[in-house]
Parts: structure tokens; C-alpha cells; sequence
């Protein structure tokens, strides 16, 4: 067992508030006491598996090999959903096989999938209605935490409950998508990865359509625009991202999650931007 | 000195944005560097004791023998409320004696209480008005975990502040009990235990008056009730609980902490429903 | 290296909902597997250094020596502001430098101070875009904790971008300061000390106007007020705080972060109440 199977993510829409984490925690430690837990967010919207993946598919990554992520949002809670553990490259995802696995993971580099059925490892039961967290998914991870092989822990299969993000659609004269997410600050997170815009790109200007406005392609980062302008950007994740510097893009410009953005290619970069087709555009900012 | 005793679980109102808690656990690492400490809930409603307790109470029998609970929420706080410690089964408590720990033991299985009078193990006096979670609770939370004994940090004592909770009213028609939790789902917890209910209910059905509803008793779970339909439910503590499938019970069916929840046993199940008592009730949900 | 230089804590204004706390704490984890890391507090206004300032300098010092703090609240963000390491006493900081570390240390105290240039400590690009928190803050403190010497990590400097806190004006016939900070319970927080109130008032009453109220020096706590009424007292950390017993004195009595706090002394103590200036005040509360 490799020293980084000692850490444990946690990943839920249970709050600060009811002590919901905190029982997840005292379980796992009376398995395995030297075993590190790390919250990766605790609040995901109630029921959002959406919210879910794309928080933990941002951060997962970033954990060394051999973490355990152990997932809990579960709107079907009690429900016959499956418990699963799987293998994704070198580390392990343990939750309710209801789709949030499978909008994290890209499916062909899952390498091992267990329903954990193997009562061995489920925690002893304290009530008449199970609670699959506390009873069935953290005992899972922190057993595995221990050592024990996932394979020794269920059924092997190779079914995982398909759940897809919509993606982009584009062509040579734009791309649309859309909001995913908007983080604290209010900066809106599209699904438009630098991949898709940059070949069908080429040398040409862009404009965004988004809420109530529509942005010029900046370049530039949140700083170089004046306080209270907006920003159209790639982010640290290579995502197309709307912000504001200093104030909340969601706020300001009326997006919302889920939100279609519209990617126009124009004119030529080297062309004045006095000749583009844009001339009529008025746009409301910028 | 047992291992688990290197760790304190920690249970306040003091938030997550002031960097209290942060100052605590400075304390304890100042004085304890290698004892493990989870967070239960800072997020208590302010001075709310019957919210942490419940809280407390609910999740401090799945941590291991030998785990530290510091509890610090004194709506009294500054007030000559003694700081105490005391062991009840496998676990030891700590925190100001203003009723809290009252409400989450039974007071046959505390088996020592020590008033935390011995200056030995208070911190050093930084300012001219005291922090007694800082520098007498924290600190003693640390020594504990360091292995002094518990009869070493002051006097012991027989008295602990007594506060109790109200107890549901059962006779044979019925059970009257509260609601005393509403959790970050909306999900409305009751103090009516499977174990009140059904030494009395024996093959009856019942009804549930509460907020502005009335429920029949389902046995199902969140998932079998169709999305927004309510669920009458034990829970994974076994106490009666009000839910809505994917929505908060306590927005859509007005309910409050506090609020009263009135159970009535009607005919035995083998009658039809039909010809029961219950006919003329017109219950507004189900 | 000593055993605390294990420790790193962290302040940031990244919330607890995105996982982007989370995504540093994978970062750090990769690189030093055994650092402790404790949270001071990631729910900071956004881009709020004063906030992120006051409830740093008030936790740090009751952390153990050696302790790394790590700092991110940079409204400036992608901007040419320096990530910085420095010494401070026993602890390190390690930051963009903004002015928020200028807030939270005594420039005087500060023996080290480093421009984090050295490329070998930074994390490898994943994305086109740098966060900085990300790649160079974070790893720099996971390396720190692993023995680097801070020395190594860059270029030497003597320069760290200045910020000053307002300070409070006193003269024989007041003090007049705001209130820097305002808490969970809306107690309110000023930036008047006692050491600056002490050496002037000698032996006369004074009253504080604040909000919409004006109260008498009370000298008393938070429980020896009637739950209710306002009470006026140097706080745990020696400082003037407005608070209402069991109660919200920012919303109570109408102060924001920010307002002015106007100390009026006035005749001996000895003198009777009943021939002070005060008589034609009709305070409006106590």
C-alpha cells in the first residue's frame, strides 16, 4: 500500500450546519485512525450532481495518486442506487452510482469497477434505515484506506450509470455553450474549453454573447480591465470564463447557471476593427 | 494513553469568518502538535445550546473511544459558567457547564466530573479580559489529549448544571412531541423515537398534524414518494422525521423549530381505509 | 528543520463552495505528503485585504513557532503584484505582496524577505493562464514546509508594497477611531486599544458615541448587561468592542465596518454621575 492511500477527499452537499460530515469523519477514523481527510466542498447545491462533478472534476487532479474520493450527493438517497468504487487512473472514486462518477471520469481510463456488496465492510447497523454513507460508503473508504482491495470489497462490473455533459456545438462561423458554473466571486465558467474556439479560430476576432451583454475577445486578465468592466478570458483551466474585475459578472450582466453563450467568429484580427462586420453591433458594454 | 486520545473533535458557534476557531486550534497545536482535530459544527446558530447538542449528541457515539469533545457555545460567555471536563463512556467532554453537556449525556453514564480549576493548565494571560475557550477549555482539551489525567486539571465534582429536553406526551390514542432539528435539506426532524411510537401503535395505522399539513404514515423512503410529494418517515436515527423528495419539507409545509407535531393512531391496518375514522379529515397533502 | 515548520495555515477569500481551497490543499499534499494544514479563514469578503489582515493578525500569533502562513486575498489577481515569502519573528508568510502582509506585521519585526522567482519551485503549467495561488504560492509553502530554505526560493528584496492601518487620533479630550471588524454575532470591533485609551483617561468616565447610540464605559461583560442592552468593553484581544448582550449590536444599533467611534472623557469617577457634563445628553440607549 502506497503512503497516499492514507488521504481521504470528502465531497458532499451535507453543509457545515448538522454535523452530517462530522459522523462520515467519526466513522472512518474508527476504522482508520491515521488516515487524512481533505473537504473538497461540502456545499454543493442539495441534490445538484451536476455542481458536484464539476467540483470535484476540477480539483481531483490535483490530488496525489493513490487518493480516495469519496462522493456523496445523492438525490435518490435511500433509493436502489448502487454503491460503487472504481479505479480511474491512480486514484479511487468511491459513491451512489448515479451518474456523478461518470461526468468525472472519461469512462475508458476507468480501469476497475466493484458494487460494494461485500457486508464484511459495511458498518455494523445502528438503525432500522440504513444510511449508505455512514453505513456502506465511508466504511468502503476507509477500509480502502487500510489496504484492502477494492476487488475483495464487491462484485466486479463493467456497468457505470451514464450521465453526459452537454457539449459545445460548433462550427466554422461560431460555437455556443454554456454556463456551468459561477464561483463565489460571480465569474461564470462556460463550458467552452480553448481546444474547441482555437482551430476554428484561426486568425479571426470573436465576439461572446452572454446575459444581457456582449463582449469583445479581451486577452487580457481580470487587472487590466477598469474596475466594474467586464472580461472575457480563458481561465486557469483553460475554460471561457466571463468576469468582472472586482464585481460579480453573474450579478452585473444577469447570468445564470445554465445560460447559452454564444461564440461569433468575425473579421481577420489584422483587419481594422472599423471595416468588421461588427460595425452595427452596439454593443451594451465594452 | 490510548491513541485515539490524539483526538479533539470541536463543536462551536463561532463561524467560519472571524478566525476563531482558527485561534483555538493554534492553541491546541501549541500545546498538543501531533493531536488530530475535527470540526463537528462551528455553524450553531449563535448561543443556540439546544442546537449544538442536538447536533453533539448525534454524532459524537461514531467517534472512537478516547476522543475529546470540545464544545463551546455560552450564551453566558464571560459569566462565572464553571469549565469543566468530564468522561462519559469511552469519551470525554469538555466545555463551559451551562446545561449543553446535560442535553447530550445521561447523566448514570458520566463516571467523572472535574471542574477545570487547576491554573497549571490554563494559558498564559494574554490580555486583561479572559477568552475561556482559548485559554482555559482549548487548553485543556490539549492537555487531555496529551495524556494528563483528567482528575489532575482541578476538583472533582457531582454537580452538572441540568437542562433537559422536553419529552413527547404518549398515551394510547396518541403521541405529542416537537420539532427539534431542521437540517440544511429543510428535512424536519422530530424528538418522537421509533421506540415511543411503536410499543403503543402496535397494528394501527397513524396520522401526523404538522406545520399545515396532515400525513399518513408511509414507511416509505425520500425516493419512493414522487418528487415534491411529503414522507413521513423514521430516519437513520430513528426518529420521526417530515421530508419532501428533492424539496424542504420545512419551506413548503411551514414548518419551524418548535413547531408541534401531533401523532394519532387510528384503525388496525387490516381494515380498509375506506371505512376508517379518518374519512372526514381532508387532508390538504397525500 | 523543526517539527512545526510542518504546519501551514491558510487565509484566503476563495469560500467554501468551488473547491478551489481544496485544489491548493491537493497541490500542497502532492508535494509535502505529511504538512499539517489548518484553515484561519477562507470566507474573507472577496478582495477584502483589511479583513483578510485583521483576522490573520489576530489568530497567527497563538500558532506555534515555525508555523507557515499562507495568504491569498488579491484583488489584483493575474497582476504583476510579487509572490512574496517572508520572516516574521518564528512564522513565515508567503503571499502576493498586495499590502496585506504590510497590515498584518510590523515591518520592523520582518528579518527576511523573498520574491518567489525561483521557477524550480513552482508547480508545472497545466493550463495557458497561471493562478498563482496555485502554482507558485502554494507549492512555495508546501516546499518550505519540506525544509527549502526560504533563501533559496528567489531574490532577496527590502521592499514590501506598504498599507497602513488608519490609527486612532487621541488627544486629552477623546479618542476617535472606527470599527475595523464586525463578527458572527454583529459584536463590533474597533481599532481603539486599551493601551491608547488607558495613559489619557487617568481617572475619568468617558462615553463612546457610535451607530446611532452613545454608551457609558461600562467595564462590564456581555452577561452582566440584561440580555439586550448594549455593553462597551475591551475585548480578549484588549481591544474596544461594542456588543449587545444575546444580541446583534450591528444590526441593533445600526454600525457597519467602518463607522466612526467617538470616545468623550469626562470628570473624575469620584465625582458624583449627577454633576457631569453628561446631564444634557439624553443618551438614547442605557
Amino acid at each position: 500500500m502506497s503512503h497516499s492511500q492514507h488521504l481521504i477527499t470528502l465531497t458532499t452537499d451535507f453543509g457545515h450546519k448538522d454535523g452530517y460530515v462530522a459522523t462520515l469523519k467519526g466513522v472512518i477514523l474508527s476504522i482508520a485512525s491515521d488516515v487524512r481527510m481533505i473537504d473538497i466542498s461540502h456545499n454543493i447545491a442539495p441534490h445538484d450532481i451536476m455542481e458536484a462533478a464539476f467540483v470535484l472534476k476540477r480539483a481531483a487532479p490535483f490530488f496525489p495518486s493513490g487518493t480516495i474520493h469519496l462522493v456523496v450527493v445523492d438525490p435518490e438517497v435511500g433509493d436502489n442506487r448502487r454503491p460503487i468504487g472504481l479505479k480511474f487512473k491512480d486514484q479511487i472514486f468511491v459513491g451512489p452510482d448515479n451518474g456523478l462518477l461518470s461526468l468525472v471520469l472519461s469512462r475508458e481510463a476507468v480501469s476497475q469497477i466493484v458494487q460494494l456488496t461485500n457486508k464484511t465492510f459495511w458498518r455494523d447497523r445502528v438503525s432500522s434505515r440504513p444510511f449508505n454513507a455512514r453505513d456502506v460508503l465511508a466504511p468502503a473508504a476507509a477500509h480502502l484506506s487500510n489496504g484492502v482491495a477494492l476487488s475483495n470489497m464487491g462484485e466486479q462490473t463493467q456497468e457505470l450509470h451514464p450521465m453526459h455533459w452537454a457539449l459545445p456545438i460548433a462550427d466554422q462561423q461560431g460555437v455556443q455553450g454554456w454556463i456551468v458554473h459561477i464561483d463565489r466571486f460571480g465569474n461564470c465558467i462556460t463550458n467552452i474549453h480553448r481546444s474547441i474556439i482555437e482551430p476554428i479560430q484561426g486568425d479571426r476576432v470573436f465576439k461572446c454573447y452572454v446575459g444581457n451583454t456582449v463582449l469583445n475577445e479581451t486577452g487580457c486578465d481580470y487587472h487590466e480591465a477598469e474596475a466594474g468592466d467586464p472580461v472575457l478570458m480563458f481561465n486557469s483551466d483553460d475554460l471561457l470564463e466571463v468576469a468582472i474585475n472586482r464585481g460579480s459578472a453573474a450579478t452585473l450582466l444577469d447570468i445564470s447557471k445554465g445560460a447559452p453563450v454564444n461564440i461569433v467568429f468575425g473579421e481577420e484580427k489584422t483587419l481594422s476593427f472599423q471595416n468588421s462586420f461588427f460595425d452595427s453591433d452596439q454593443p451594451t458594454q465594452k
